[in-house]
């Protein structure tokens, strides 16, 4: 158990004045014991290592709230393309051939990507979520992970419920709790009234939450209306399916009555900027849902519609989104930073990350602010959000371990995971 | 006059089926000779330096539209606010305080920035252009300046019109070409009609272009109506402002007349798509302006509506904007490419560069692709414009001469320039 003490400056996201522009951060095990001034920490810590960061920003981890890690295998292999043929003529045929270690090595680049980028925890749905469990623990960040599943076919949707329910006995708490199970039936468009019933039974018998897809396009409104002559959140509380905890990743389409239902039941919205600009699916309204205090974090989605898992640029966009359509005092600065931290935090249902403060874990990110972009040090949170990019994260540090030191891995051998996603990918795009 | 050999994949912005996984470029003196396959250069070609780049993909320098370079000293002091109070409120008392020397230290720390970050072309407005061009011969990079003009109050207009002057005659054509010199009348709101004129008219004499903010928020559209009974774009054509050379950014706001006057004109576009949304001013018709042949080039605009100047991030959100408010199709890859090279190229009036080819100037950038988020590798022009980020780039040319080596400046002193910025920047503010 490393007891770390932590020197540069300090942005430890608990309110808007909060700041060390010289500060500290003792860390004993997986937790912080303290946070506050250069040289203030108890006398009785004694570390076993001091980080000299004086020159860098130490921050909370970010938390990724939507995606599907092993999608960086078709990373740029479909762009610029109307949403179904883009599904349907390369997405699905392109999954279809994917076996569970290619899911493996996709998850490991994904996560590669992740800790490079100063992503501590994410909120993954995908198939052979087995594969990602194991990845995860390996690569050492924290995790909340679901079975994506499709209900049409009665005969696939309860295999695939079963291997929901299998992940959770396999996996939940794993890594010393570094991994929580949720239960992820795909959409309102994909999965009929009664899958969606028997899986929030199951969901409610394990205390575990639901991770869905809502209301993400104009065409799903179009196809819940047509089949049950509503709309996608007003269709989903008829099935019983909110109360407990929830994401529902997109929500780009809700009126205000819908709102209404997401602020009674405190449904936790991930918000996914790049990707619905990306595919054209919309503007969700964040401003809106903040207002309400509905909880909204932020995600990238899969590398096929992002395309990359960067989350400082998933926050510059969402702030840019919002102002275009908005006005330009939408979604400042510092409420961006909480919505990629604590807000997130709060959807994923972890309840000591996102803020660097005592009995908080150890997840925590150092980005090199002795470069050009970040001069003159007007505004840490305005840098943070409109200049930085991933690749300025020098430490990662999740439950206390240290996984990226001064840009180098600790815990994952990037260049045999590129190979193999390369050689992976190449050969799943020749089969198809 | 040093002979280069560069090994790297090729992406030379020549067609879109134009790539070499295997290629090379031979260099003699500021002009590439040769561009092929590994091994193909002419027998009789003997390099002084072979740079061997075999994990990079080597792309042309690219070429920033518009921007205010010394408007890094405002870099993160007001953001997320409404326009007019951030002009009137923090820009203009801010810029009020700033002197020569204090603009030639911020040209030099966004010449370092822009370096990084792979552009070697910008077109720049702003006050006290001789610093900037002191600046831009130091760092070694392409340029095209001009003084940024307003002509309400006479007197200041005509002095603003004789240091533009000026500029022309010391710095056209300096450091062998590298610097040209444009006229920069503000915008139709700021500048009247008969000070336009006489604009025109002085650099025509010159032969020289002019650079221009045009149509860029609703509330300019509203000003010129009222004072004018019109729009920008056709009360700016009545001036006679329109023929020879001109870059008119922005350019949000045309109706179909005045998208044909574009044309007839050649007027050429600088979009600014992050200023554009972080300042709620709209989303310029791109894709129909592409569409009737009306060239366009990609500008960050200054630090202080951005925030940074990584032309990278520039691409992707040019795409991305276009994207939400139009189609998953619009604004391809490959197509943002060619606007931030070869369409920079054409409406800066540089013949010869924003192509790798035979006879074209050796302005040229390299990015690391060995890292994850640029695998699988499916397509090179989809990763450069939808992953890559400025700080992928490992080596930056221009004019046959190395700027950046191994993410090493080689002109410019990044520590001393960040320290001098951050120490005048504050200087400034404590006095506003």
């Amino acid at each position: 158990m490393t007891k770390y003490l932590i020197k540069a400056m300090i942005l430890p996201m608990t309110g808007p004045e909060d700041f060390f522009e010289q500060g500290e951060i003792a860390i004993e095990g997986d937790r912080i014991v303290w946070v506050g001034e250069r040289g203030s920490h108890p006398v009785d810590f004694k570390p076993d290592r001091v980080l000299d960061l004086q020159n860098d920003v130490v921050m909370p981890g970010l938390i990724n709230t939507h995606t599907h890690a092993a999608m960086t295998l078709l990373r740029g292999y479909a762009d610029d393309m109307p949403l179904m043929p883009w599904l349907e003529k390369k997405v699905w045929p392109f999954e279809a051939r994917m076996t569970p270690e290619d899911m493996y090595w996709g998850s490991l680049l994904a996560l590669c990507e992740m800790i490079r980028s100063g992503t501590t925890t994410m909120v993954d749905m995908y198939m052979y979520e087995d594969e990602t469990a194991q990845a995860v623990l390996e690569a050492g960040t924290r995790a909340v992970l679901s079975r994506g599943m499709v209900g049409f076919d009665l005969q696939a949707a309860e295999k695939a419920l079963q291997e929901n329910i299998d992940l959770f006995n396999n996996y939940q708490g794993a890594g010393e709790g570094r991994l929580q199970i949720m239960f992820g039936p795909h959409a309102p468009y994909t999965c009929p009234g009664e899958f969606l019933q028997t899986v929030k039974q199951e969901a409610d018998k394990l205390q575990a939450g639901i991770h869905i897809h809502v209301a993400e396009t104009k065409a799903e409104l179009a196809t819940i209306r047509e089949r049950y002559g509503t709309t996608p959140v007003r269709w989903l509380e008829e099935q019983g399916l909110f109360g407990g905890r929830i994401i529902a990743a997109h929500s780009v389409y809700l009126d205000d009555e819908e709102l209404a239902i997401y602020k009674k039941y405190e449904v936790g919205v991930a918000h996914n900027a790049e990707s619905n600009m990306k595919l054209n699916s919309g503007t969700a309204p964040i401003v809106k849902m903040l207002k309400m205090g509905i909880p909204v974090g932020l995600g990238t989605d899969g590398a096929c519609s992002n395309n990359d898992l960067d989350m400082f640029g998933e926050m510059r966009s969402a702030s840019l989104q919002q102002k275009l359509v908005g006005s330009p005092e939408d979604l400042p600065a510092y409420e961006v930073l909480e919505l990629a931290t604590n807000g997130g935090a709060k959807i994923t249902g972890f309840k000591d990350i996102g803020k660097l403060a005592p009995g908080y874990k150890a997840d925590l990110i150092s980005l090199n602010f002795k470069q050009a972009h970040f001069y003159p040090r007007f505004s840490i949170p305005s840098h943070l959000v409109y200049c930085a990019r991933g690749s300025d994260v020098r430490t990662v540090m999740v439950d206390g371990k240290i996984l990226m030191e001064n840009y180098h891995l600790t815990t994952l051998d990037e260049e045999q995971i590129c190979a193999e996603v390369e050689k992976r990918a190449k050969r799943i795009a020749l089969e198809v």
